[in-house]
């Protein structure tokens, strides 16, 4: 007799859960100890309230039915939750709001694709603290949180959402081409990037420009190397950069200007986790300012979430790379 | 603006979350120590898998539709998603097999029936071990957890779901007959089930027998006075209370042999546990010897699952009433 669970969805047995549950006791005493308080927020919510965090986060998850023909959408993130929770819970609450969670979120991620449908994700969310202050903190705690559960080779690759779409606008790319580059870009399809650009017949200071800067990765040196429209923006992650640096940890930070976050509600900063242990990245998130106010506040926010499943699998390779010297 | 989570759903805020982790990880150390691991099943099941355990189950739960048209539910409960892990990922494993978990379950109750649609429990499984030591163990086990959770005050009702359909069976009650009064004994609706006996034009000792077994309730002379038919399925119980004296806590045990659980699939003894200073059951189980087989592996089992948000309610009120004093 076969009964086997829905594609993109497992059962965790003992041995493992144990570990997972370690992981989280250990990431939400870093997370506790700096002030974020853990929340929950239901695993269905109407599909038309998250839609108004993101169309695409909406559309992305599953539909649940409920008896009077109301739609349902199981979460897809817990970022787009917690912002309507600010908004309504917290509607005076003055200073910067510290939140966290351990919960699954669900993506109808296509069959096939190796992809979970339902991932275990623990995150902290820093509602009220604009850049580039905000932004440093919650790199610094996670960087402090994973060392807590483990990890010693984790690194926070982090860019800025904004920078490709002002380059596209300075150079006033027409609008049809911007959302095919963007995409490129997310996919980290160079080539792709590469051809697209050379089809726009810009001149050749803003080709180069739109070619090279999503190669930019390194220390803060690369930073010094996006110039022209972009001078600005990048400014954010200098002054990030130099608080990370005051705190002893700017060793973790990768700046990556080509970095863009496939959500749509990021506005800054976007953030990416990895451990070179393991071939993928291990979270990630960003500075969202505009999405709180589509529930009511208007509040400046960032957060990351990880993904504790894989962080698990870094620490575990970790250990298999520790024990090979 | 208005930013409303669904009918029977909520966030949960840091305070109490606090307290929830702090009772979870209390109630998982008490079941850890006993050898029960924790395990995660996932959220979403394949209708058809949940079904076979119980056709109420499934049909409680709420559907999602996956991208391939497929019925999915979420679950309902945790005792059927478990018994189909244990039958498929244990398939030879010798001995009680003891298992625990902390997750929420959906029902889709009806709207302002002020019931959660989504609700966390914690529970155990105990598969592979027949009546009456692994219902013994099981109660032992729950009455230790809420005391390591800070209650003082819980109780177990224990009954057997089995008693009255004897009866029912043993006076050749008409099958059509027999479905009302167990519904109205479920729903306790003793003046009901009373009215519904009269009609069946029994004669006065099986008469007298199904009103007053179901009002039957209290130490281990309850079952002295349950005899005739029910004679044999009332010596587990007096064997269970027999291990329980022995260690103990037959204190914390309510004979109830009225007592019948809702779902489908019990087929000994079940549970119901309470605490005297909230008006609702905090938790409830019992034995399900068919329900593994019905996923390829004939095991007998049993187990309990806690509604943590109510236990935490309960210790809210223990607290008070101690204060009052």
């Amino acid at each position: 007799m076969i009964s086997p669970t829905p594609p993109g969805t497992r059962d965790v047995l003992p041995d493992e859960m144990r570990e997972l549950r370690a992981i989280s006791e250990r990431l939400r005493g870093v997370f506790e100890d700096a002030g974020y308080g853990e929340v929950w927020t239901p695993t269905m919510e109407y599909e038309e309230v998250l839609a108004r965090g993101d169309e695409r986060a909406a559309g992305a998850g599953y539909r649940v039915f409920d008896d009077q023909g109301g739609v349902l959408v199981l979460r897809s993130d817990m970022t787009i939750p917690i912002a309507r929770l600010v908004a309504t819970r917290y509607p005076d609450a003055a200073g910067p709001i510290r939140l966290c969670y351990f919960a699954h979120s669900y993506r109808a991620v296509e069959r096939g694709s190796g992809h979970s449908r339902e991932f275990l994700q623990a995150g902290v969310e820093l509602i009220g603290a604009p850049a580039p202050e905000g932004d440093a903190e919650v790199i610094a705690l996670v960087i402090a949180a994973l060392s807590e559960a483990g990890l010693k080779r984790h690194r926070i690759g982090v860019g800025d959402g904004s920078l490709y779409r002002i380059l596209l606008a300075s150079f006033d790319v027409p609008e049809a081409e911007r959302l095919p580059l963007l995409e490129a870009l997310s996919r980290r399809d160079l080539v792709g990037l590469e051809a697209r650009v050379e089809r726009l017949g810009l001149p050749a200071p803003a080709r180069e420009l739109l070619v090279e800067l999503p190669t930019l990765r390194g220390g803060p040196e690369v930073l010094d190397r996006a110039d022209g429209p972009v001078a600005g923006a990048v400014e954010n992650l200098r002054a990030c950069h130099e608080l990370l640096a005051e705190w002893g940890i700017a060793d973790r930070v990768i700046f990556d200007l080509g970095l863009v976050r496939e959500l749509g509600y990021y506005t800054g900063a976007v953030f990416e986790v990895y451990d070179p242990a393991v071939g993928f990245a291990i979270g990630g998130g960003g500075r969202y300012d505009d999405l709180v106010a589509r529930f009511g506040r208007a509040l400046p926010a960032c957060g990351v979430a990880l993904d504790l499943e894989r962080v698990h699998m870094a620490g575990t390779e970790e250990e298999r790379l520790d024990e090979r010297r």
